[in-house]
């Protein structure tokens, strides 16, 4: 049986049961230079929820980022705080020495929900993924090992790619896990996060911290390429928005995203 | 010395300051039908913040409502469990018998923010306030007392307003306090739900009750009207987004705001 990269490197081990006490160990392979990207932090942190929460769906999860996290072990401590009938929510703290980030998660049943639907929003238009650009994005601090995590195709449309800088802060493009494991629920607050910052058209490639990141999954996502989108359109004496979707390859929006973060001055 | 409506409804004192203890008494000033608006809830939240966190402005808010919240006394439970030099972080819970609403916080200094400036949106297109619609917005659960807080015109081109359906889920409009209190980046939060949901377009209006509501502080608003754009792209099986932006008079973006909400069917 093939445990992809994914599921090895957010695993989690119960160490206190009663006490909602979780360990993890934080690889290196996610990393953007030395510190291990946001949303795998966020993913491995929801991981004992989804064994613990009693709902299958994280309909909305919100993480404050504290103090950059480091390689190595963590503890998670999880509290669900109220259970009711249709949501379930939880709160999170990762823990390496001192608290690094907190999170709160609200957890649903996807497949139960029932109303109406009106999407007014469509997928971003690209061309077939091997009519897209490959190449990596020029960036100041090193070739970020979790771009080996992925296979990522950007839109011939976002040239900043190729190191031309644009004021155009937004970047479209197809992703996917590298080792073929199908995108879901668990995996999507990470994809949220595995794009190079949108505010990196603007040429100064630097280390873009997130204080607070939001993550709203919307469907649970079909097997294959995932359609993503990002875009900063306020960028503030150096605080940015950078809004995200994610869509799937039949169409349907599958995660919105959101983050409040800054473009530190290289 | 005038003290304005939202100063004295969100009013709150110190019970058990080494606790982190406050008390409010949630007036039915904000209601819609029997319960208070989410975003005077989380405004309240906030208050004793302002006065203990040491950091001027709320740069990003979520939170998640468990329960209905009532009119009445209730608990404000503050825990400030990160000062950095840049920013301080904190978890505030409202408990009425039971924990009803729990907020994450980050507060910073926007006036020390210092850093590039890139601007790609713009406020909404409205007509001056007095060409705008006065008419309230044609509900089923009665009028709401929370319009009286405001004054609101809505833009012409968003005829639900009016009681004609349609499935541009979108408004826009000016919003100011009907007392004549200027808006701030502590009642900024309230504001970001002061509207009537952009899902009433389709001509269900009933409760539409937010599960989580993020808002993102990003400059104090000059003194006057507000101008706000809320919109509802993806309505999928009763779950929906809203997306809001604030803008104010002197056209610099102010807040924006997401709540992933459910339309019960009425």
């Amino acid at each position: 049986m093939t445990t992809f990269e994914f599921d090895a490197d957010t695993a989690v081990v119960p160490v206190d049961a009663g006490a909602g006490r979780w360990r993890a160990t934080i690889t290196p392979r996610f990393n953007v230079g030395p510190n291990p990207n946001g949303g795998y932090i966020l993913a491995t942190m929801l991981r004992p929820l989804f064994e613990t929460i009693g709902k299958p769906d994280p309909l909305t999860v919100s993480a404050h980022f504290l103090r950059p996290t480091t390689v190595g072990e963590a503890d998670i401590d999880v509290d669900v705080f109220r259970t009711g009938r249709r949501h379930a929510h939880a709160e999170v703290r990762l823990v390496q020495e001192t608290e690094r980030v907190r999170a709160i998660a609200a957890f649903g049943d996807l497949a139960a929900a029932e109303g109406r639907t009106l999407v007014r929003g469509a997928p971003p238009e690209l061309p077939p993924p091997d009519e897209c650009i490959v190449r990596r994005p020029v960036i100041d601090i090193g070739q970020p090992a979790i771009m080996d995590r992925f296979e990522t195709r950007f839109a011939p449309s976002t040239p900043w790619i190729l190191g031309e800088p644009s004021i155009d802060t937004a970047v479209t493009g197809w992703i996917r896990f590298a080792d073929g494991r199908p995108a879901d629920v668990a995996s999507l607050p990470l994809f949220a996060d595995a794009f190079p910052p949108a505010v990196f058209a603007l040429g100064r490639a630097g280390w873009v911290p997130t204080i607070e990141l939001t993550v709203h999954v919307r469907a649970r996502p079909a097997p294959g390429w995932l359609r993503a989108r990002f875009e900063t359109r306020f960028l503030v004496d150096g605080y940015l928005e950078e809004d995200g979707e994610l869509w799937d390859e039949d169409g349907r929006l599958v995660a919105e995203s959101r983050q409040l973060a800054m473009l530190l001055q290289p």
